[in-house]
């Protein structure tokens, strides 16, 4: 059955608008929202529980194809009025398909969430930007890593901007959430992983002299502009490199991250 | 000696204004418009020359550093306004630091520009976004590769989005401007280059078996959605594609690009 809601002031409007824009309020909460006809696909096709799922007339007629999955799937269905989806949307174009979901079950506290599965693993600490986060995250997908850990203070995750840039790999992957690193190194090196600080500069391991097939890696890369805390620099120990031929240091954090990713998965493809 | 421009509707301004937002007027005039306190002192630090710089009085206190190169290698100095500034700039903070230079020397016509360096060498065709073709001018200088050809109706690489993504690596590549892929293919393939179509899907050679160093190769890649035209791929005769242990075809054109570039390169590097 679908209800209609023809007012900005409805509660489950506002609640939704709200943990569209506070990360804060997800964590309380325990769910997030999510914009987009693919992308709430692509929440239906995973674990993700749908609790409600929202659609303008147009979108009914134009997304028909996606909007029936995420129906299939979802506790409520709700038909809003165009100025509604106006104050649920992030975006200046908006596409009139939301949903209200419950926290994925993939993205939990580390290590209380359980032991990593032992394969490849990515460590990003302090990542500020979430359209960085999210493409960290698709890419991560299509190359078959599977676990990544956010350390520090990265942004969320579960924010429209980084949703849309993972198109979904938020929903699929194996998130773990670090406050610290003390405690992650530990427990990454007890697991048997071979910890390695991605850095700037001559002092570190080139990556094209490492075969990361040899060994179970945990990859730390840091932060857009400052790079990893000296810190878990120290505690990783082992320094890997981009060498450059090119002018020094030029690479941004997102194509630097995409080569080491590569690197991580390159002999375990083709 | 500085001048001073108060007003908005100083004729030098209105140039520059409309410089910044119009790719056939710089066409037009072979001249572009610059913003940001370190891409000016990228430009003086090349071998673009620079007709006008104009600059805040606070950017003269915070910026002296940058701007101390730009004002030496710049025709003319111009002390604006804060409202001035607001004019010029294409940011919501802006740096209050903007130059008006000269088409630069690398950026020409294929193959009227002459013929490019025996060196490995990236085409991208209709590339849309200013911001993803800035980051791939970006990578390519990174990784070492100078000679970038720009296919068909690729956006303005003198944009002031894709300026800014590229951190001034449009003015020290070589640039190539080809607006269509036959006469290209020829010259190239002539010039002893080997042409690689990047594609997804399985008919293709994955690129982890391709020893690039073993030949000049030219890579072809293609528009965000669309990928290569048909005839593009078909001029190339080989096709490279990635292989994905993930979610197929679930990397982004950046990310695409950024593993293609530096396979390009990887046996050169380290």
């Amino acid at each position: 059955m679908v209800s209609r809601i023809t007012s900005r002031k409805n509660p489950l409007v506002r609640q939704a608008a709200v943990l569209a824009d506070s990360a804060g309020r997800r964590r309380e909460e325990r769910r997030f929202f999510c914009e987009g006809a693919r992308l709430c696909e692509e929440a239906a096709r995973s674990e993700i529980a749908i609790e409600a799922c929202f659609f303008t007339e147009k979108a009914r007629e134009k997304y028909g194809k996606y909007l029936e999955a995420v129906q299939q799937r979802s506790g409520a269905l709700y038909l809003v009025e165009e100025h509604v989806a106006g104050l649920l949307s992030g975006t200046k174009t908006s596409q009139g398909v939301f949903c209200l979901c419950a926290w994925p079950q993939g993205l939990r506290d580390f290590p209380t969430g359980g032991c990593p599965a032992k394969s490849p693993c990515v460590v990003l600490e302090n990542i500020q930007d979430p359209g960085n986060l999210g493409t960290v995250l698709r890419t991560a997908e299509a190359l078959g890593i599977e676990q990544v850990v956010l350390l520090g203070s990265c942004c969320d995750p579960l924010s429209p901007k980084a949703l849309r840039a993972s198109m979904g790999a938020v929903f699929r992957l194996r998130l773990f959430l670090a406050e610290s690193a003390e405690p992650l190194c530990g427990f990454l090196r007890e697991a048997g992983y071979s910890l390695w600080a991605a850095v700037p500069g001559r002092e570190a391991v080139p990556v094209t002299n490492l075969n990361f097939s040899g060994m179970l890696p945990a990859v730390f890369i840091g932060n857009e502009g400052n790079g990893l805390t000296a810190e878990t620099i120290a505690l990783c120990g082992q320094k890997v490199t981009i060498p450059m031929t090119g002018r020094a240091e030029s690479l941004n954090a997102s194509a630097a991250s995409t080569i080491l990713l590569w690197e991580m998965r390159r002999n375990g493809t083709g």
